[in-house]
């Protein structure tokens, strides 16, 4: 196939201008890029030379980007499902992962993760986890994209016994990966009561080094909040201030605590939000006031967590549980519309993560990373509004065909880097030995 | 196919005993009843002259009973999306529903809805609306079951122009489908608020005349509360105990509103709550206290409400919010398991709706109302417990088969009884008159 193409579709959903929804438009695209956002009659006239691939009954829109997850833990899918968080933790995963955690599962957990993210319209995860050079591998030979964080924990895990070590394995896995298209970084300290000031120092000063966000659970449980005011006489909000981490872009998530100076304080940071509201609702782990933070003019964006509290990593299913849960949550049904739920998956989600300039949205000069959704199955009928098609009736079934910089990885539903069936034999093989925890 | 045959999955989930998962057993059915479930090995050996039809990735269970809907609003699918109820009501859908409201629109709508519901796995349906005559119909040729509302107002409709004409109607209607073995019926008065104490004292009469359940919206909202305590001086639950309507199997829909002497007097009624999570968030209607009500033995089965504000007929995206947000309004990562979601999705639902003895389980002498998942798929690996992976993982594409009463209905994912091209045809050309409000 050539990398000059018109890619048309019944609808096309920029992101930009914010809740468009453009009939009979086509996106060009060239060498992994966007060209230009036009009517196909228009696109034809002008790009002669294109080749024309037609998407009759579908939503074209920027690819899905998961702002939260943990990849490799897909292989814990409904491991102590239907417990609170510190018991779950406890009891649960940190048990599977001691004994499980190496290469191999990191491995296979995020080939596992990125075969399902691209069935589902992911084009772009930010993930947080342990052997981050298992994942880069993956995400360089499946095509997806990925914002890879360097993690720092303040206690020895298989990966790393001491932060030197976590730093140190950080700095190369950055350095071994340097100019990669498709994968960039943040600075990934795991959460305020896990990793101590002397740390949270050397995470300001890697960030302002490399030039990119902090990746980090925040304010997730009041049970969080309430330790930090006994350990440091602060919210951990307060703690992070203190320390400079909020004055660069910083990607907070979780936030289901948030006091009245904090609302005040947010719009006035670097500070963007990654709600993660199925993880938030199983592990019961509180409301994060989404409406509230979006009137402020706080930048939102949407994770699915790991699979092991949620359970799976379709963005779909996640944007349709943001837009309802804001509503009630805000007691306004007018909270979180289906358009700003597809914001929040897409563009904000770039935004976050310190790539809103070259992903997120279809604008000329962008990324072509762009998913096709049919919206032509009986359950979409009659069709009256394509952005609430989407959010509040689509499955993940929907998506049939992605690209990721111009290439195609997704084609009818079905998979081009990765084997399916290969790679669902591989994980059921993980049933037996996460079960034999 | 003989009417005689050995269906045997991976799981069987019964729902009795509560939580049961039997791994490669058999559900052996004949006559359009379960004769029994038991090891396949133990079922090939006691029924030779069966038919054996294996299902090997797959779960078997009793199908969806989707206990509220208003199944000819398919057709308004996604019309004023992210509203609140009243301007919802008054100003999209009522509007909308007095231009379209016509039998032919209530059976091209109910033809869209059962196909829908089909294919998502729902062999029952609990249905309120006007021109239910048309919707008796689509339930008798298409083999799904329904329990009918004999819907009354206290104001003119194209259907009905005064209360005796509903009665009237109603009364017709279940005279001419009497003995039906799939169709039974709900006296649905509308709402407290739509319906005066002279219609409500009628319901009552004609409930046990006809020893069926009331179905009725209560307490949806805060609003109608309010409303009730200025025009009636009490609320509005009180007002229906005061008429009479609570000694009888009553399913009470919504719910959001429980105040602590309701919540301690709803044990001892024969109440049961018909809980719409997803229609309740859209509208900001409020949140269901589900948890509490389990706890203290209310019956508390599930509807999607209709596809107007919800938007969609899919029981399984409604399980998994239901399961969500329970844990998230209760605080307590242990309220409704996934177990317990797929009990408030098929056995409690045939328990609100008054066929609990025939419906809603796998049990020797019930009818064989039976639903396929396939979860050999990716986005269910590694599969380590089936009732998780069908409440948090899975979408409706997982359903392969259905059978209602014995009958085959969805066999692979291709409707039997119902051409899927025409119907899908025949609602997308609702699209333009749907829209020209």
């Amino acid at each position: 196939m050539s990398d000059y193409r018109i890619l048309s579709g019944q609808w096309v959903l920029p992101m930009v201008p914010r809740g468009a929804a453009l009939a009979d438009h086509a996106v060009v695209i060239r060498d992994g890029r966007i060209v230009e956002v036009l009517p196909l009659t228009l696109a034809v006239d002008r790009h002669p030379g294109a080749e024309h691939q037609s998407f009759p009954r579908h939503a074209l829109l920027p690819g899905f980007v998961n702002a939260h997850t943990h990849a490799a833990m897909t292989l814990l899918r409904g491991v102590g499902g239907d417990l609170p968080l510190m018991d779950w933790l406890q009891h649960h995963v940190w048990p599977a992962e001691a004994r499980l955690l190496s290469p191999e599962f990191v491995r296979d957990g995020s080939l596992l993760a990125v075969a399902e993210m691209l069935r589902g319209g992911t084009t772009c995860f930010s993930d947080m986890y342990l052997f981050p050079e298992e994942t880069a591998k993956v995400v360089d030979t499946s095509g997806i994209r990925a914002v890879l964080g360097l993690t720092v924990i303040d206690f020895p895990t298989p990966w790393a016994q001491t932060p030197d070590a976590y730093f140190e394995k950080g700095e190369r896995l950055a350095g071994h990966w340097q100019g990669h298209e498709r994968i960039t970084f943040t600075v990934a300290p795991h959460a305020p009561y896990t990793v101590g000031d002397d740390s949270l120092r050397r995470i300001v000063q890697r960030a302002e080094a490399m030039n990119v966000p902090v990746h980090m659970h925040v304010h997730e449980t009041a049970h969080e909040v309430d330790t930090s005011m006994r350990e440091h006489g602060c919210r951990p909000f307060d703690r992070l201030a203190n320390l400079g981490l909020l004055e660069h872009a910083f990607a907070a998530v979780h936030m289901t605590q948030i006091d009245e100076a904090e609302h005040e304080r947010l719009p006035q940071t670097l500070v963007s939000v990654v709600h993660c509201p199925e993880s938030n609702l199983k592990l019961a782990s509180g409301f994060c006031p989404v409406a509230r933070l979006q009137k402020n003019g706080v930048n939102v964006a949407l994770g699915t967590d790991g699979v092991a509290s949620n359970n799976d990593l379709d963005m779909l299913g996640e944007m349709r549980t943001a837009a309802l849960l804001a509503k009630g949550v805000a007691g306004d049904a007018t909270a979180v519309s289906a358009a700003q739920a597809l914001e929040m998956a897409t563009l904000n989600g770039a935004r976050a993560l310190g790539i809103g300039d070259r992903v997120g949205s279809l604008e000329p000069g962008k990324q072509a990373d762009i998913i096709a959704l049919d919206l032509g199955h009986l359950e979409f009928q009659p069709a009256h509004d394509p952005h609430a098609q989407i959010v509040y009736a689509a499955t993940r079934e929907a998506v049939t065909d992605v690209f990721v910089a111009g290439r195609p990885l997704l084609r009818n539903r079905e998979l081009l880097t990765l084997d399916l069936e290969e790679v669902t034999t591989m994980a059921r093989a993980w049933r037996e030995r996460a079960q034999a925890i």
